[in-house]
Parts: C-alpha cells; sequence; structure tokens
C-alpha cells in the first residue's frame, strides 16, 4: 500500500538545505507552503546534518533519529554517497515510507551502480517502501505532498514567468517512467485544463513499480482514470493480470515508447528499459482492457474524454456539425480510426425532416450522418437534431463539431447540449476549430459542463474512439469475469 | 489572372446595407476600416438600390452604372434572385472582377441551379472573373482587401469577443473549397502565430478554381506556401502539371478530405464533390511533388516549417534534447515516418566526447542519435552539442527538444540556437511541451528567430518529415525538368 506516499500524517526532508534553487529547499519550500495554505495538514521536519537551527520556519534536526515522532514519509535528497546511510537512520527510526530524489545510481553506473545496490540491501532489511531513487517523486494534490523540485518560476528576457506549473486536482493519475517528461506533462495538464489526482514518478524503481501504483490507485477515490507512460514494464504478467481486473471499473491508458527499434535503442539509453516486442506490448494491452495511445496529445485528449464522459456501448457514431468541411474531416477520421457512422433509423430521418419543414433546421441542411446543419445552423437547429439523433438505438455516441463562427450559434449551446444529453448514458464530445478568445472561452463553456472538448475534427474522433474502445473492452471484460 | 482580386484600385460593394450584422454592411464596414488604417488604399463604392445616401462615410449609389468609374473589384452581395441582373450591370460598366458571395444556387438545388447557369451565362458573356458563388471570399492583408462578412465580435456570458480573428500578414496562403473551414484555419493561424499572404475560397466555383489560384499564387512574391483544403478538384490533369512546375520553387500542401468511402459520401453533400479514388490522388500528389497532409493540425504545423526553413537534402536526421522520454518518443516518431536517425561520423562522437571531457555534456549525457543531454543540460551543452552535429555531413536536418524545465536551460537558448545553425542551410525544429507561461513564450522565442516550436515531439518530426519530403521532391522536381 502506497497510502503513506500520498497521506501521510508527518514528512521528514533529509537533506534539507538553506539556499534557495537547491534541491532540499526547493521541496521544503513548496511543503511549507502547501501547509500554510492549509492543503497539507501533517507535521513537517527537516533535516540537515551540520546545524539544527529552523529552516523556513521548519524545526530541523542533525539527524532522522532526534526527530520527536518516526515520520510517516521521508524525501531523502541527500548526496549519492550518503544515501544508504540515510536510509538506514529512516529504518531505524521507524520510517516506513521514502522518496529518494537524489540521483547518480545505476544510471551513471559504476560507483553508482554499488550504491544502488547498498540502497536495496538497506530498504529490504528494513522493509521500508522505496519510490525512486533518480526520481521526481510525488503529487497529491488533494493532500498538498508535493516532491518536485523543478524551479516553479524562471526568468526570461528580464521577465518572470511561471515555469512548472501545477495541474488543478481532479480525476487523472499519471504514472510515469520518465520524470522529465512527467513534469512537462504536468505543464500541459495545467494548461489543457485536466485535473490531476495522484503523480508519480518512480525513477530507477528499486521497489515501487507500475505494478505497486495500478494497486493504489484502483482504491483511490479521487482517480477516475489511470495514465502511464512507460518504456519498459518489469512485472509483465501481473502487470497484465491487474489491468484486467482494474480495467472492470477504471480506464487504464497507456502510452509505450519505445514501439519502434529506434525507439527501443533510444530507450535503452534513457532508462536501460528492455523494450521488448512491440507487438506483444500491443496484443497484451488490447487482451487487458488497456487503451493505448501513440502520442502525448492523444494520452490526454482520451484521459480527459475518458473522465468526463462514459463510455460508448458500440462503435456506431454520429457527427453533427455547422461545418460541412469538419463533417468531411470527421466522417474520414472516423472510417479510418475503424469506427462506424451509424445509419439513423427511417424514424429519426422522418422526425428530422419534420424539423426541417418547421424550420427549426435549414432547409438546405444534409440530413444523413454526418448531419451538416451549414453556417445558416442556430442553437435551436442543434438542440433539435442532437435530441432526436441521442434517442436513435443505432447511435452510440455524438461528435458535436460546432464551429462557433456561424452567426446563429450562440454561447447557450453547450449548456443546452449537456441538458438534452442528459440521462441517454451516451458520450458527447465537442470540438470548435480556433484560437480567438471566443473558440477558447466556448470550448471552456463545454468542458464546465462536462462535455471534452477539442480543436480539431480529428481530436474528437480519437477521442470518441478511446470511449468506443474502452466500453467495449469493459463490457467483455465483465462479461469473462462473470 | 487574378490580380484584380487581391490588388483592386477600387472596389464596390453590390447589396451594401445600412444594417449592422447584414453582410452587405459587415463587408463594408470592414473595407472602410482598413481603408481608414491605411492598409486599403483604392476607391470605395457602395451600391443600393433604395436610396444613395452615403453608407458609412462610402459614397452609395442606386446602380453600379452611376459610378464615376468602373471599379476593378464588385463584390456582390445580393439575394441570389437578383445576382445575375447586378452582375449584368457589372459587365456593362465594364468591371472584370466579381466576387459573389451570395448563397442559394447550385448548393440548394431546383432554381438554385438555374440561376448559377444564368450567372455563369452572364459571366461568360461579359468575360467578368468571378469567385464564388457561395464562398466567404478573397483576403489579402498587405492590401486591406477583405471580404468576410463572419461577425468579427460575439457575445458570450456576457461579455464580448473576438470571434473571427484575422492572422498577421506573412506567407503562407490558404486556397479552400470549404469557406467556414476557412474561417476557422484563419482563427487557428492567428492563434499559432502563422502569417497570411492570401487567403480565397471559391464556394460554387463557377470560374476561378485551384488551377487559376496556384497560377496566380505562383507569381506572388509574398507567398512562400501554398495550402490547399479540398474535396475534389475538378481540372486534375492541368492541376497536377501546374503543381509540378510551381513546387520548384514554392512548397503545395495539400489537405485532401474524402479520403475514405465514409468521408467521400460527406462530401458529395456537402460542396457535390466527386471524391474521386484516394490511390489515385494520393499517387499523382507525390509525382507532382504535392506534399499530402492527413489533418488540420498538420496542414499548420507542415505550413509553418516550410515558411521558415530550408528543406532537407536528405532523409538522415538528429535528435537533440535534455528529456530522454521525449527523445524516446521523437525516435519513434522518426521511424514510424519513415525517417531515418542520422549514424554520426566516428569525428563527431570523438569531438562530442570532448565536449563531455570538458563538462560542457554533462557526464551522464548519451551521445548517440537520439542525443540525450539530461536535465543536467545547460544551454552550452546544447550549443556545443548542435554545432557539431550540423557539421557532419551525415546530417541534414536537427529536431531540438527542449524542455525549458530543467535548471540549466535560459532564454538565452533559442537566439544562440538560430545564430549557431546559420550558414548550415540545415533545417532546425523546435519543441517544448507544456502550456505555462514560460513554455508558451519560449516557444515564440524559438519562431522569433525563425525556428518553429512545437508542443509535442510527434509534431515536431512530423514538420521534420515534410521538410525532407519537399527537399527530395523537389530536388527530383528540377533534375527531371533540366
Amino acid at each position: 500500500m502506497l497510502k503513506g506516499f500520498f497521506e501521510p500524517s508527518s514528512i521528514a526532508v533529509v537533506g534539507a538545505s538553506r539556499t534557495p534553487g537547491k534541491i532540499g529547499y526547493e521541496i521544503l519550500r513548496v511543503l511549507v507552503e502547501n501547509r500554510r495554505s492549509g492543503v497539507y495538514r501533517g507535521n513537517l521536519y527537516a533535516v540537515n546534518p551540520r546545524s539544527d537551527e529552523m529552516i523556513l520556519g521548519v524545526p530541523t534536526y542533525r539527524s532522522v533519529l532526534e526527530i520527536p515522532e518516526p515520520p510517516e514519509l521521508a524525501v531523502i535528497v541527500t548526496p549519492a554517497p550518503q544515501t544508504p546511510q540515510a536510509l538506514e537512520d529512516c529504518g531505524k527510526k521507524g520510517i516506513r515510507n521514502a522518496v529518494v530524489i537524489s540521483g547518480g545510481f545505476a544510471e551513471v553506473g559504476g560507483e553508482g551502480l554499488s550504491l544502488q545496490i547498498r540502497l536495496d540491501e538497506v530498504r529490504r532489511r528494513y522493509g521500508i517502501r522505496v519510490i525512486g531513487p533518480n526520481c521526481v517523486g510525488v503529487i497529491s494534490p488533494s493532500t498538498g505532498v508535493d516532491t518536485l523540485f523543478l524551479p516553479v518560476e524562471k526568468e526570461l528576457e528580464g521577465a518572470t514567468y511561471i515555469s512548472s506549473p501545477r495541474p488543478k486536482p481532479g480525476s487523472v493519475a499519471l504514472s510515469t517512467q520518465s520524470g522529465a517528461f512527467g513534469v512537462a506533462c504536468l505543464d500541459y495538464m495545467y494548461g489543457e485544463g485536466i485535473g490531476l489526482s495522484k503523480f508519480i514518478s518512480y525513477g530507477n524503481k528499486i521497489d515501487v513499480d507500475e505494478v505497486d501504483v495500478i494497486e493504489y490507485l484502483r482504491d483511490d477515490p479521487q482517480t477516475k482514470v489511470i495514465l502511464i507512460y512507460a518504456e519498459s514494464i518489469d512485472r509483465g504478467r501481473k502487470f497484465l493480470e491487474l489491468a484486467r481486473e482494474v480495467a472492470r471499473e477504471k480506464p487504464i491508458v497507456v502510452l509505450k515508447a519505445g514501439r519502434t527499434s529506434a525507439g527501443a535503442k533510444a530507450a535503452s539509453s534513457h532508462t536501460a528499459a528492455i523494450a521488448g516486442s512491440d507487438v506483444i506490448y500491443d496484443a497484451a494491452f488490447k487482451q487487458a482492457g488497456i487503451i493505448r495511445v501513440w502520442d502525448m496529445e492523444e494520452l490526454f485528449d482520451v484521459a480527459k474524454a475518458l473522465a468526463m464522459q462514459p463510455p460508448a456501448e458500440g462503435e456506431n457514431v454520429a457527427i453533427l456539425t455547422d461545418g460541412g468541411g469538419v463533417g468531411v474531416m470527421a466522417a474520414d477520421e472516423t472510417e479510418a480510426l475503424g469506427l462506424k457512422l451509424a445509419e439513423f433509423s427511417p424514424q429519426t430521418l422522418e422526425r428530422l425532416r419534420d424539423l426541417q419543414r418547421s424550420d427549426v433546421i435549414p432547409p438546405i441542411a444534409s440530413l444523413t450522418n454526418p448531419i451538416d446543419l451549414t453556417g445558416s445552423a442556430t442553437d435551436d437547429s442543434f438542440i433539435g437534431a442532437l435530441e432526436l439523433i441521442l434517442q436513435d438505438p443505432n447511435v452510440f455516441g455524438v461528435i458535436v463539431l460546432a464551429l462557433h463562427h456561424v452567426p446563429g450559434v450562440t454561447s447557450e449551446l453547450p449548456k443546452r447540449i449537456a441538458e438534452v444529453s442528459r440521462g441517454y448514458g451516451k458520450p458527447i464530445v465537442a470540438m470548435d476549430v480556433g484560437s480567438s478568445q471566443y473558440a477558447v472561452e466556448f470550448r471552456k463553456l463545454f468542458e464546465r459542463e462536462g462535455i471534452p472538448a477539442y480543436p480539431e475534427p480529428e481530436r474528437a474522433v480519437k477521442a470518441m474512439r478511446a470511449l468506443v474502445r474502452y466500453g467495449i473492452a469493459r463490457k467483455s471484460l465483465k462479461e469473462r469475469s462473470s
């Protein structure tokens, strides 16, 4: 259980520093801030062998052994050669969980490798759970645990800018083998408005790995979607068994890098990962109900869809748009990705024609799937058509491509779409092209209503495909287990 | 020649209105603004059959025939049934160029179809060049011609937001069969900071089509890259012949929608386009040196790269990064897209090792391609390594994945990269992940230096592939023609 990492009642920063910019200072600074703001509610201790003067107002000790209680979590940032001893002290003190941020172990070879072996030996002797070494650690937005040491702000041409922002709290968990990529992902999530439940980077993973992480996240009530960036998966069989079980309840999305021979070679220099045969990974993921994505953009597009919308119960989808061109592109992408354009029932078509006769849908609109309401569309045309196709039993999900540029579309549309789609249990994804203020705000309005909104038709279709794949996989996993 | 559309010395808006929000008002308003700001320097006339009172300060006439000179361009926005007569008047007046914005022709069938036939007959009789009908027309940022009628601002939850922005002036031309998609593209270009040279949407294209557009853009000194969104290409043979010739000088990038059977069916409802066999299109594009892209994001990512960087002379590229994970992903994408990771020469490797020995490159860096400078990288490590690999004859282009999050990377890097890469004639594309202020500004710094910068590794690799493809195609077209 990793509870002690994410919800500790007390934390000791071992190797705390008085010098701004140093890792041992930056980590403590973030934790102090989180305690000041009330997010982190536990005790905080600093350990610095040279002085017991308070750092940042935090009680400081020369050794872990002098702390008046055994902290639930130790964050170790001492130089690599001192790390085994620091962990030994933690063990003696009765500390059960340690994040070892320090680098200079197996990843540098030679002396580093033997240090890592010593560290592992200490860990085993005391039964301490260890995340790392050589990692950026963990973030739990709801409890204020945050071990990221990268500068939150940086200078750029004389001005100071936010450089490593944290996403807002939410329901998406991210587990990553690469620390730098993990930090970059947090920056991306922040901008995309995707909320984070838990973040974990485990670096050289001498102990805690993907399997432990998924086990923890399975039971974490805040996590609805589990994202994994991996270059290798070591306990493959166990991982797949567990994934199969977890995917019945929560979607697992994997970005597996090192999928080509060039990538695999690069991965082996990066994390000494044995990437393994990609064909085997692919088949295994599919069998375990894991949704595989191919790049970073898709990882988060899919995460957003799975966090906001129910999975689809079948592969037939409808496209509803006010822009013929984006409708054609989405139809192309739908077929290219192996989804199907639903054929509307005769009743649906007849009722759509009724709406056209009563001028709710413009006379020049095209009523077969994709429905092109044209630039003469109004909010009413969208809502009228959407309600009818949601009622059609052949439709399992709807992709709404709503270009805001047309005169008859207003900012009421997102709310009205959310209202009319309630109760059908069919997923909706939205799209509006553009970077104008209006486009940005319009997409935000959709997301405020729980409808993921994308800036390009193809991305909306990919998001819908994930909802379809997960829906079908989940159904089959549940059937097999019952 | 389409010069009269893009550089007219005088424009008449036929069907001008006094009512804000009406198409005949909005178009006149934009032109008046552009004349006021000094971008449009020609004369402006309004035609309104009901009153010759000035509209927006523009001299207004009851008929085109009463205007004191034959305007070089007429923009016709009268209701469809009155359009043939309006064009007839233009012909009598000696007007040679007309944009017919009005809809209600072939796209609605029936009576509309016969109106379109009449319009075409008038056009032929007088030899008037016509863009449209049923289109959004043209934009020429350098001369202030702009016939877009969509509301520039729209209300959203009580606030007024920019809704249909115009991109800054630049070197990318966009030709589009779909008006709504075109407007959405302008919105996207605005946000991406991609500069526009000319915009043209030709709707039902009774006269001006892709061929005319490419002929004009070939000789337009402002246009460096030609983008085309097409659902069908009617004069296929002529188009390909011309493209083959133009592509020797300027890259042509095509997003061909209706590539699947679902998309083709949607296209036929949208613009009555016969999409044709996609395999044939694909082969023909390749032979003509046309760069084909598969979605909107790629269209503009590629446009940016071609506008900013020279094409690559070969398919071997290098990847240089401070983030191992993004390096692995980029290596994957490189191989998946058919590019090759260059093998460095023994001299290059030896000199890289020298830099490592002198601590310019961190000791834990990996020096084979992709070069992973790791999170200990500094600006100096990037510059030192980049200079060496640019000198390597096996390297034809460099993908720089510079995660700004690492402490040693500063805002000086983009400028230094631009400086060190000057004179090699080898393309550079950059990438930094994130939406933090710093990430956004950091990418802008690269682009200010003429280096396109992307937010994801895969997009940077796709951009480089376009530079490679265009370089190879251009070379082969030149060889065949000499």
